[in-house]
């Protein structure tokens, strides 16, 4: 750990068909090795764009930053010296099942880059929903005025099932709304920010006292189809929901079903199933609902200086021989 | 000032035909006077319902509380011991010109009901237009899946005309998420709230700054029409307005086509020209916009309460001889 340790050999790999949004280039990179100096003088790093940069690097590579998608196509791959993937997202799913991964070589993801963006969605989807806003848009798209009035949220009951980095900067916001918030997580460890936290076995118990119901869970086999047309039918019918999660973690075609016919207050979602959605969806026309393109989380003027700083956080504790924070519990699947 | 003193005759006029979110009835008057017993003993208050209710009680009636709409049908009328109307509305352009009123008789407004409702109101279409809600809900109608990133609000410039209630609201909020906020009026007094203080003669001058400029002023002859064309234009083309205000404050059409051409990013709207909209309207399809039928301010579980304590409060004033606080200024017409 001197200063003349050997550098370890990093590779960065973008997908160039990706949205620029999320590439690394050699400005964004610089930026972020003069905001971590001490760290980026222990690395060597090459960034590419082609599957031969990649090929190149790979074989010789101790450390690994690339997006989502390239790293579904680039894998498996001889690479022997691997010890660390970082992924710069937050929802490894689409990498699952993990038996890509090299042997020994940790995979990581960007969890906590979501937070403040996401928080300032969350909170905007809630008051969308105080206000009645997918139920204006219904009637703006029908031509109809009807003058139909929303409520103030203080006193209201927010249920959050998922307590990460995104739902705990909406918790925070909603608290300071005077709102009531209830916490459903794996295990019943509490949450600053939550009033009550339950674990998911007791999600039942919990869907009818919520006005708002906020999904930022991980999409694994214990969340796919969690949000089901039972589980819908014991919400309020004047409740709404919130999916930021995956589109999977919810029963769509129910969901849809509860909004055309009213025994749902309303829907503001940013994730789908599938993605993109095509144009004979039900979801396009569906009452009650607006929907965003998978947008909520990501802030192109900060997203991916933001994911470095995490990278660095991490090769911190990699250097120092510690767990790493955002390595991923393959077991669990994040 | 004893106990003992003549009660004040007080008749209470609803408008049948308007919303009952409106509507003073027995209960909530019941529920006001308990929260305000020594004023509301000195009062002897009738309730009416039917133009003849009003005959009977106007000409023995010292205060008056109404509707805006019904003081409009109910005037001009013989109502010698009137001193006071208390209108159920804060923007009361509608009431004018004030040639009807009685001599010597005040008219107040229910302002610094609608902060709280309206403040979120106000930060949610902030953060719809952040995150580009109103270009999605477009490409919902079209159906076509468009991936465009928002962002985060912190260090964007919003820009209020107008800082009464209804702003301050908004403001303290938009400062939690780390806006930087220009305030305009008709005087450059400071507001605690605001950066900075500008005129209204000095709008041009800092429309060009604003990421979101938020419309809460009231409508008089000084501010109608007061975002023209020609002001729209000055706009940064990813600019998003809000209007909270009255329609006629905008040139609605020269709206419609900056936002159907692009050259506006995007509006979040609550009022309009003339309300209801008519089906044939352009509003209905105009791109990068969502509306909302003049409900913003609106929280039925509390506007009534909220009203009729702001008339206590006024009564007190009345009944010490002060000055009335939400007393209108007839010249300027707020």
């Amino acid at each position: 750990m001197t200063p003349s340790a050997k550098p370890l050999r990093l590779h960065i790999q973008n997908l160039p068909s990706e949205n620029p949004v999320f590439h690394v280039t050699d400005q964004i990179w610089r930026d972020a090795c003069a905001r971590h100096p001490a760290l980026a003088a222990r690395l060597d790093a090459t960034i590419g764009w082609t599957p031969e940069d990649f090929e190149r690097a790979i074989s010789q590579a101790e450390l690994l930053v690339t997006w989502t998608m390239a790293a579904k196509t680039l894998f498996p791959a001889k690479a022997p010296k691997l010890r660390l993937i970082f992924i710069t997202s937050a929802g490894l799913d689409r990498l699952a099942p993990y038996d890509w991964l090299p042997p020994g070589c940790a995979l990581l993801n960007n969890s906590g880059v979501h937070g403040p963006k996401a928080g300032e969605w969350g909170l905007m989807a809630i008051l969308m929903l105080a206000n009645r806003m997918p139920f204006h848009a219904t009637r703006q798209r029908e031509k109809r005025w009807d003058k139909v009035y929303g409520s103030s949220v203080a006193g209201q009951v927010l249920l959050c099932v998922g307590v990460g980095g995104m739902a705990t900067h909406t918790i925070d916001h909603a608290r300071a709304f005077g709102m009531h918030v209830i916490g459903v997580r794996h295990s019943p460890t509490p949450h600053e920010g939550c009033h009550r936290i339950v674990t998911t076995a007791d999600l039942d118990s919990v869907l009818p006292e919520a006005d708002y119901v906020l999904l930022t869970c991980p999409l694994t086999p214990a969340t796919r189809g969690l949000v089901s047309r039972a589980r819908l039918a014991l919400m309020k019918p004047t409740a709404g929901l919130i999916n930021m999660a995956r589109g999977a973690v919810v029963d769509q075609d129910a969901l849809c079903d509860a909004l055309d016919a009213g025994t749902l207050g309303g829907a503001v979602l940013d994730v789908f199933v599938p993605e993109p959605l095509p144009p004979e969806s039900r979801v396009w026309t569906t009452r009650n609902l607006l929907i965003a393109p998978h947008v909520s989380a990501d802030d192109p003027l900060t997203y991916t200086p933001r994911s470095l700083d995490v990278f660095f956080r991490n090769l911190a504790h990699h250097l120092a021989g510690g767990p790493l924070p955002n390595a991923i519990d393959l077991a669990r699947g994040y």
